[in-house]
């Protein structure tokens, strides 16, 4: 009952911040300026603004599947510990971070140095691959809860050996970056709904 | 018991996420410059932010009705599975876009191209409308819970009667919105108060 | 425990609203530019930042002293109905807007026209005295756990005969804003610390 | 069972306040303008925003800590009580302020007068180390369970044990940002760590 409430605690943290990040990333799309609209319409000037709505939706995307994951294994421990509470506090870093790659892309997709904003995005989301990794390897060797029953542990198992693509698959999105960054922010969305659809269990 | 702990964290982030929304809109909402102030002073510059005023109420109101419904039919269900995360994802991607077309929509409204502004407006909140009703279709038909009581089924099969008329309604205001723009934001907020009194079953 | 389970649900709902309000209020003390600091120091500039010292703590305190009394107040139902979400969402309608007239205020504090600022800010805290009441009006007489302990009820008949004084008294500090702004916001801080001791029960 | 959910509601608006302002601090990261990216390019004027990163780690690494000890110290507090909740109002009202002098710091930290950001920084910081003092004083003696275990009693002095050195060490850092302000801004990079590690009991 007690490690209930106390995991029930780090959750209801890390809702608000998975939710804030969510939220504010739609600050990053600015509403296009008179000047703009006097020249070119507005409604040219809102289909102009499609980067600002591309790594909106992208972000948006990654930081949902992200939390889904989250809940995902949350269910799944019953305690933390205090090395978990930091492991936790990394992959928020990062989560809290990512507003500010995504209106660094927005505004630089289509400019001639957009491949900098591409190595800056994508490195981000590979550095939340890499803390959701160690979050995930510390908690199912130390917080699975001791009685779990045999399904529980075949969810964990079946887990770990999914979890094993995410980091490489962003160091591709990372890499992909260095070529071409369309293709490595088009990577990036592909990723969150294979992420999405991957982590969706049979039966459930 | 784990059941309802799973249901209660997808309520605690999408509470993060509507409040968060919520209170973004007031964000929109700019102190005059003090140029404008010297011009035509104080009292006027602020009367001549209506629209602000009207984009917020508007915005604020529809998003408070959403979270009423939203907490009305977690109410009757105590299962989630997957697909339903993502359906409320779905919700919360558009939930979450709303402070900018209600910036827009506050920043062009006394603007020849008022109607663009309108256009995004009131196609957000059908966008709205077309998730909310993908979520309760998915959880009608698969997470109420499987001991519910007759009571609970007809609450269920009355609501489901209710939101037949979401979209369609929706799907008016954005019509509206390209023969007046006034008209399509007065009817967006008559529709949050037609929900707000309709979603009012008597006995409670 | 299914109503107690709802009653939470508003609960967290408007902590996050009560929370991301007052947090978004540190939003409004800008950093000085550059010129200014080129100009007069930046110690200087500082310091001429009090009057946005000054509204964020107003506000800040008086949104809190507020959180505390709704906590109050939901300690005491265990129900909730549907009138009840609509007071309840008026209540964060308002507490939602005060960023607004809390930037304004510190904006044009030192300005000829503060007045008007002051007016909008003191009468945003009145119709935020008025929501609550009728929330409360609301709450007690329909929403009172049925088999209420006789302490109970004399606490909420208490906390009838204190809250008796918020609206006349906010609409004290509204008037004053007509004499004196310096006044007037003098009258609110006061009027919170007023709050937060007066709601301090002897035997808690 | 009542008094667990009163808690229960401060521990939710807490985690509010804290998951919004660690999050509202990367607003203070602002997207190079195109000026200064055509004059040194985007991975120069990326590389040149190194203090706002600075102040945005320090920071968020800072409140993170404080989260953690404060969930710390509400798993040994079973009630609350009026000044309590004022008390932890203190310290959320300093907490909701770092996004100001987070942004200060990462404007000024290079310029002539950064040693004036430096003491509003660190200043905030002993704020905060004096609030969470101040809280913890008033639940250690007046708010642990009646029924506590001995062990929780142990904790909880060395709680207070470990506490002692808050506010010095922070004075220190306050003291340090008059001769050298990167040496400040260090020492508060560090004393997070500390604390990260210190609260760290053995067998946990």
């Amino acid at each position: 009952m007690h490690e209930d409430r106390e995991t029930a605690r780090v959750e209801a943290f890390s809702d608000g911040v998975f939710g804030i990040a969510m939220t504010l990333l739609v600050i990053e799309i600015k509403v296009p300026s008179h000047e703009l609209v006097a020249a070119q319409g507005l409604a040219q000037s809102l289909v102009a603004l499609w980067p600002s709505y591309l790594a909106f939706l992208t972000s948006f995307v990654t930081i949902l599947v992200i939390w889904v994951h989250h809940h995902w294994i949350f269910a799944l421990i019953r305690r933390n510990d205090h090395p978990f509470l930091y492991w936790n506090g990394l992959l928020l870093l990062f989560v809290t971070f990512m507003p500010f790659p995504t209106a660094l892309l927005a505004e630089y997709l289509l400019h001639p140095e957009a491949r900098v904003a591409a190595h800056l995005y994508t490195g981000t989301f590979l550095a939340i691959s890499l803390a959701f990794d160690a979050l995930w390897r510390h908690a199912s060797r130390r917080l699975l809860a001791p009685n779990a029953t045999i399904a529980k542990r075949d969810e964990a198992a079946q887990i770990t050996k999914q979890y094993r693509f995410g980091p490489p698959l962003y160091l591709a999105a990372f890499g992909v970056s260095f070529a071409s960054e369309a293709g490595s922010i088009a990577l990036c969305l592909l990723l969150a709904l294979f992420f999405a659809f991957r982590g969706w269990p049979g039966g459930k």
